[in-house]
């Protein structure tokens, strides 16, 4: 079972990025996190972060045909592109959204996620343990299908 | 570790509300494997279910001294509760929301969610096995205090 | 043919309540003029009240299984109750909302109907003849299935 | 006792028209069905129709000291003609406001009468029995005055 | 100096219309007197009457080449005819917006009036004298140019 | 009979402010050219001006017991003064809203007058002469009460 | 002269909730010293709470007949209790809307009130005092009457 | 094939309306220009136009059965005929709209077309030649049924 | 305890004002009322009144290092004056805002209270008694401190 | 005469993505079909695809100087690039939206086009015809300036 | 070159006011230190101040004819007065809106200015700096006239 | 001092895009002009561009730990990118938002800032100029610290 993560503008900051928000564990340090806790569930995963929405868009069309399962960040994006909401319905495949922190405490603006419609379900505020329980998430709803 | 699993109005319906969005399995035998779950995972819990938003919120104040941790499904009540929020933060117990179906996919009014801010995150779209997440999102954090 | 009338909050103080929009009869009375023109349609017919949101479900919840048509006036529930709407949907028996006023004549948060999707169809401003209006046509819609 | 029932636009294309919505009836047969259960009431009805919002406001006023009252379909107007609304004020006759469909469960704009303010009450969902029971609210209206 | 008074909805049921908001004279009486105070004006006035939002589109067009200036009431169609605004700014005549009742002190829709931008001016509030205040307006505006 | 002419902010820069929208003519002009046309409709009037929103609510008070009526230009205040709507309706004198331009072709915030339900009608876009038709409106309503 | 003191959801929480919102005292504490303060000021009170909503209207329903006031603290219901709001209008007895907090300084939901119009006034700010203010309130308007 | 050309309300004025937005071309210039285009497209085409909503919703029926296709520019009431959107539905012959102008480009009301989803497509902002491309997309469409 | 008592436009008409909404009291009796109940309060007040909002805001200004509380009746300039709340801000003295009648009501724009937020608390709906219970509030909360 | 298309993202999916929406034919052959067309119409096209936003404003930007037209499928971006518009804008090239789908038929969000005020029309529902369509409306635009 | 500095309400509460957010230098620090910027840019300054709206309106007219630019801080007024946008527009004086706070950070309602378009630009969030930015500012747009 | 400076899409086109509007200078000469500039203010500048979102995301991202501050114009981006906003958070350096034009005067969307909370300050309106004016804000500022 092959799993795509990908993360959205900003991610790659993780610990320099407003900490009492996202935490205090850098990029690198949560790649390593999620892969030893992938290879825990039998899961084989890639990691791909981009700034750039129209390459996010790129890396959910690239899945298509070689992995079972997407898990999506897309951080601020979140909020208005509907060129990824748009890629998860053309590429049709299991995925699911993670978000660091819980954004209904946080801006009016963060409340609405334009691309979750994409998706099977939507996990928030778990920190990067949420990856770990969309990970779960994806394994479970798989073998059922 | 003792957990408080709350639900709304109109779950104890499972199994024959809209099937094609709730799934087959109805309440009781979902209670079941929530048990075995939870068995598993080394939690003790309980599960409650009212129709009536005010005993969620008498729930939720019981769960004051009692319980380390809240898995709550408001259902119809997510969209408009400033009660249960407002008992969410009275209370001030690690708490999940959880939804069955993915509220993003479905009617507008269903996107917004204000119980959420009372709570430390948010899991929705994976069935009946979102509570199963909820609960090792709760054992991750709580380990983390 | 058994049908199950469920009265919202409030309802219970006709003859005292805001007569010159309610009327002048009062609720014992209303319920037994609904009882002789039920006789007379040759209809089965319980009434029900309660002013708790979720006992109103809980009614429309036990009319599964029991009752062929349901006539429900959510009163002030009729514009936020989520809830309501959600049990009459699971429920999918065919009911008819009822209001005794015309609600599209008032305050402007009155004339928006959260529940009616969640019916047959929609009576309002026939005083409490409303009712047997709605007995009249569900009859019709239950003859036509 | 003579009543004037008023049909607007796209009604006469009953049988036509979106038939899982408006049913199979054409108009023809619904104006005789109409006719003989208004026989059957003892009530004296005429029927027009017309596709034009300012022939409507005529139906209206000339029904002004003609007839006791009114029953109207106002179809699509019903969500924007101020013209009608102010035209059933003027005349000031009982009016019902009837919708074959049960407006509550389609499209956003088709949930709001801007015509409902000028009538006695409103009926949906019912298809075309709901003209029927439109008769009986008005004769039991007529017959408390 | 020729104007064309042009008159909307209902307006030709003044004197039965809501009198608490429209006065007592009744259509023939008003024509009457506008037609005295045309005259003392030096005026050549032309009056009509629609219920046809379209006919009052006629109207406007057919005054095109033939009237100096236009006064409109265009009653309910104010609110929404943006056919009357196109109306008004294909023919380019000097046109006044007349209103017998305050618009500004009713309902909320009443405030907004679509069709006064194709107007060099508006008046409201005055009853019929409106109109005679608008025939003075333009003679000064035709003046001027 | 006695009227007080109360003009707001800016009105003061006439002839200099904008003139493609205001005119040519300067305050003092117009000030001469309003006191001649009274003195021909035989009316005695005051005319005050000021920049300062509660200046014109002292103004309106103190019509109170000494003016059959007022004409007041709110200019920008028109959109926003509560104060100056109250104090209409407080002191209950006949008043009439003018403004020079036609507020309903400029910005959308011109559109809405918060003053105008505070007089018995309203005038706009026909340039200072606007005051005169204000003072026939007045003369007009005060003879019939 | 009876008052009935009516409280929300999660007044009973006192002392635990929010403290640095809500203060230190506990919901016993707080009952002691109303009806310490009530029997200074001559009045005989009782107080009821609940958090369930429909409760809240039978207390209201309750007071019918047989208190002279009502001193209501809907708590989070305020915000969207019409069944409260119907209740308070039903029953027609002068009541008093009370907050401890501010809630003009909160949350932007928290600012509108849905009940305050069943009541002769409102009083927010003033932590438990309020209560005493709103019998002293009472009190002035029982007495104009 | 047979095609219905449908103009809605000031269409008709070509030529003399607003030229620098609708062009110097004439009505009767543009039926000759539309004509002949057909003819070489070998489409069989009628024309109609009206001022009249329900006027244009009568031809939209009396096409039923008739012609292969529509195309409507319902001008104005493409903004709020409801209308025409029931009757291009209920009559469900491929129908194109098309606007003269680009209508994206002026009011912020013109930039919603009600009338539209009753289309299979729209076009906009190329002028008369607008109906030749509408005519190519219908010849397009209707060969691929 | 020296408090300053800051009356907005309008207040000074009291008596005169809309009698059934203010009351028949006039603005001088008030003040004389209001000076009883200080002296029996043993409170010190000055009552100071301005149509101009700017002069609210000198007052409130002139307060500092003077008054220990300010009661204030913004009036019509509660639902938009952000220069007086910010002058409440600045100088950051206890302020209570009063209402004389139940702002909630009465028209939609009076629900809204741009003021109150620099205030500790509201109280309306209870005549010119509001101003004693101001006081009172005022008392209890400078004790606290 | 030099056309430049452009194509926005996900249009690299079609015959992959939502086919009931966006067909069966693949972008291989789409364009293979457009350049065919574009010959048969004496055009030289190019046709570029991106799914970076910034990427179709490089491509608007890079068709200044070198292209005589623009057709554009911005695609998702339609929605919210005002960064696109503003490129369309600065290069003044006439340019055509595209829609391959009838845009007005869809979600809501897709009814509002941010880019097509930056074009001379647009075209939408006609499948990949609505390119061909859009050569022939730019080469007539082009032909009369 | 002669610039009028104009400061709104509650500026004079410099050093006393939020000083977290406008900082502690008081109010006639801040005149004696842009008088000595001014000076070494060879600008001569005048600096006045009102709580008063209108009178900010008088110091703008008052500009008209004497200054060659003005420095305003409409303070709380930025965001609803009309007024001085107006005076603005009329005097047609090249002026510059300074903030001292990024009013962008803050609360919704400052982020809309609606006197920013009567100005040539507009400067927030350098402190008291913000308005020596806008004499050089100033001085560079007259220099390039 | 180092300082980057960040210009977003279409300002590469400076001298080409809307003269009216943006001014005739072109990129490099104005690159050439800050260069200049920054000189004489002894700061060491550096100047990067792009169309897309996500690279502008980039050079904020590599500011970080390199510069000790940025002046930012993130053009259309300004509007909607929270992307760009949560990446001036992240960084959390000194930043300036400047926009050429005064976007205050133009389409109702150029009026929020999306970015500049993420900023201490703005400026807008003085062209190019606004770019020397933001680094002697930002140098004012960095002193202060």
């Amino acid at each position: 079972m092959k799993i795509l993560i990908i993360n959205g503008p900003n991610i790659n900051l993780l610990g320099i990025r407003e900490k009492h928000i996202y935490g205090k564990i850098n990029y690198e340090e949560m790649c390593k996190y999620l892969k030893e806790k992938a290879e825990k569930l039998k899961l084989n995963i890639d990691i791909v972060q981009s700034n750039i929405e129209g390459e996010l868009v790129d890396h959910i069309q690239e899945a298509y045909g070689k992995y079972d399962g997407i898990i999506i960040n897309p951080a601020a994006y979140t909020h208005y592109s509907i060129a990824i909401l748009d890629a998860l319905k053309a590429v049709d495949i299991p995925s699911v959204e993670v978000h660091i922190s819980n954004v209904n405490s946080r801006e009016e603006f963060r409340k609405r996620s334009v691309t979750a419609p994409g998706c099977i379900g939507q996990i928030c505020g778990f920190g990067i343990y949420g990856y770990v329980m969309a990970m779960m998430g994806l394994i479970n709803d798989l073998k059922q299908e």
